[in-house]
């Protein structure tokens, strides 16, 4: 039986290493004693509290992984994918980290190491959908649209977040890389808002985040976007707040104290964006393909619904994000995904085999793609 | 000629100083010398650079005043009061401070002072109809709709505040009580959201505001009601600020320092919420009586909508408020209203012929109350 470290027992963390126990051995890291609680109920999980930020303590629990899944929230991401790869050890990541992983791909490739990166729904699940049919179509333009949101709907904001809230802050303020006919834009956050309609929830409002990451280096295709989906009116909230300072990490003076404005925000803000235990929410994604194979015009259309799971109180997010994440995991031990470097999901989807493999996965976890191919001239 | 002294240059008490010069001996009184300095250029108007908290330099500086106008800022207007009473002045009071006047009411009428308070518009000119029609019919129902809104209608929050900011938060703060079949109700700040259309903006939400005051004291009346109006989904921001926590004064702990949460929002939202210089505003205030006279049923209806002066530059909110103030002053200094004591506006109203000398001195003013009377059985 193969090992696996997971660092990092968050939701998303805990859902990948009860996942994975059914098959493997399982080691979960975590400095969160609270974190790892909720784990070691189960059997089959052994549960470490130790800071991993050290790599020799790293190292030194993660001796005899066959590999490593990195969990740990964005701002850890970039350093503890280095030290993976460092040890040697092929690593699935969802942290999600802001930095450049390329910047980490000679290092990867000379230790010989897979480290799939940014392994979740979306990036994750959206980037293996176009790599499959990057590498069977000439890909015209890509649009992915995804949200996050809980189930019942309370003003003022009609939100919870399904992820750490401050990253949802930073989905609202860093400006989006979109590319349009061939060339990177960079658009506000928040901008071209736009109501469609998802089934099966009605109208949601889509606006441009910085979600494209990878697919910006690694695919040559003329338009590339992507949106993230609310409830109507929540993004004129944000707008305001964000309009009249409240994110800004720019100190003033308040009662004769420098301060930056988003730690007062956050701390009023984020107990009210908190899903409370066992609150259903959902992932809902539309990710929309065109291009041209033997001068057919091809659209591709995926929906995505997903909802919390009752029986496993398993979160919709920690779901679509921790189940793509195993999926990827269990090509990599198998030697059906084996390409050294840094793989973003795109390479995955790219790869023979893998793309059906992760569906199939997938769906018998209960996330189920929906995809509509239309043909035309 | 008579002298009048000023308390407090700012915006409305420079307006009220420059009317009351062309007929009275006016000085004017501030602490600001910024405030003073727009006022100087006028020949007429002497300017006073004093602290008036100090009842010896409000002594000094007043000893020849035959009355007083205090439109110093609220939070001081209460101490001001009592030491206009103590020094015998007759006074005209604009700070509407959050104290109850009458406990200076038997002060007041110990020294033989007439001080009338919240002498303004609403405070102030919606109290003086309600007693013109008080003394004349049996009134069932007073609804006073009132608000002072820029011309430009900018989002997010299409509001820029005419007079104290912080007071205007108070208003979406402070539980409003209203009298219901003839009971003191209290209401939630914000609450009994309503649109309603209002000639020539068209629709403007009207919620319930703590606007009633004196009334509440001195009126006999089963049903009143007053309502602030905003443009269409400002309060919708506004909830959300409250709601939040925005607004509140409850410290809490930021960044290690505790920080009362308004301090923030006052530093982030009050820049945005200022007029520009010369930038057009309006006032608009309709206010419905019902009632009964020789078993007849009769309803009046005024309606205001008045705007930014161009050529004198004095906004709506100064005119409306300050001319009231003037108007009123005018009938004191004539002995035409000698009351002495305390005086709220309704009595004003309620003294025979005030009334029509008010409408006609804000007619000159170019402030036109449009009456409307129904007699129906």
């Amino acid at each position: 039986m193969k090992n696996i470290s997971v660092l990092g027992a968050g939701m998303v963390g805990s859902a990948i290493a009860k996942d994975l126990s059914a098959d493997f051995k399982v080691s979960v890291i975590d400095i969160n004693e609270e974190n790892l609680n909720a784990l070691s109920r189960i059997n089959s999980v052994k549960v470490i509290k130790a800071d991993i930020n050290n790599i020799e303590t790293l190292e030194n629990h993660c001796k005899e992984s066959d590999l490593i899944i990195s969990a740990v929230p964005g701002f850890m991401g970039f350093n503890t994918l280095k030290n993976i790869i460092k040890l040697k050890k092929d690593v699935v990541d969802i942290s999600f980290f802001g930095e450049d992983p390329f910047e980490l791909d000679a290092l990867a490739k000379q230790n010989g190491v897979t480290a799939v990166v940014d392994c979740g729904v979306a990036p994750g699940m959206s980037n293996i959908i176009l790599g499959y049919h990057n590498a069977e179509i000439e890909v015209a333009s890509f649009e992915c649209y995804v949200g996050g949101l809980p189930v019942s709907r309370n003003l003022p904001f009609q939100y919870k977040a399904p992820f750490s809230p401050i990253d949802v802050i930073e989905e609202y303020t860093r400006p989006a890389r979109i590319v349009v006919n061939g060339k990177i834009v960079s658009k506000p956050a928040l901008s071209e808002l736009e109501q469609k309609d998802f089934e099966p929830i009605g109208t949601l409002e889509a606006f441009n985040t910085d979600g494209l990451r990878t697919l910006l280096k690694t695919m040559n295709i003329p338009n590339l976007k992507e949106k993230t989906l609310r409830y109507p009116g929540h993004i004129d909230y944000m707008k305001a707040l964000r309009d009249t300072g409240f994110f800004s990490y720019d100190k003033i003076e308040v009662d004769n104290t420098l301060l930056a404005p988003i730690d007062l925000t956050v701390k009023l803000l984020f107990p009210k964006w908190k899903l409370e235990a066992r609150e259903p929410e959902f992932t809902i994604m539309k990710i929309i393909i065109t291009g041209t194979k033997n001068n057919k015009n091809i659209k591709y259309t995926y929906d995505l619904y997903d909802v919390f799971d009752e029986t496993t109180l398993v979160s919709s997010m920690a779901r679509t994000t921790g189940y793509t994440c195993t999926a990827a995991a269990r090509l990599v031990l198998a030697g059906k995904f084996n390409r050294k470097g840094i793989a973003p999901p795109e390479y995955i989807g790219a790869t023979s085999g893998c793309f059906n493999e992760i569906l199939s996965q997938l769906e018998e976890r209960g996330i189920k793609y929906k995809v509509k191919k239309n043909i035309y001239n």
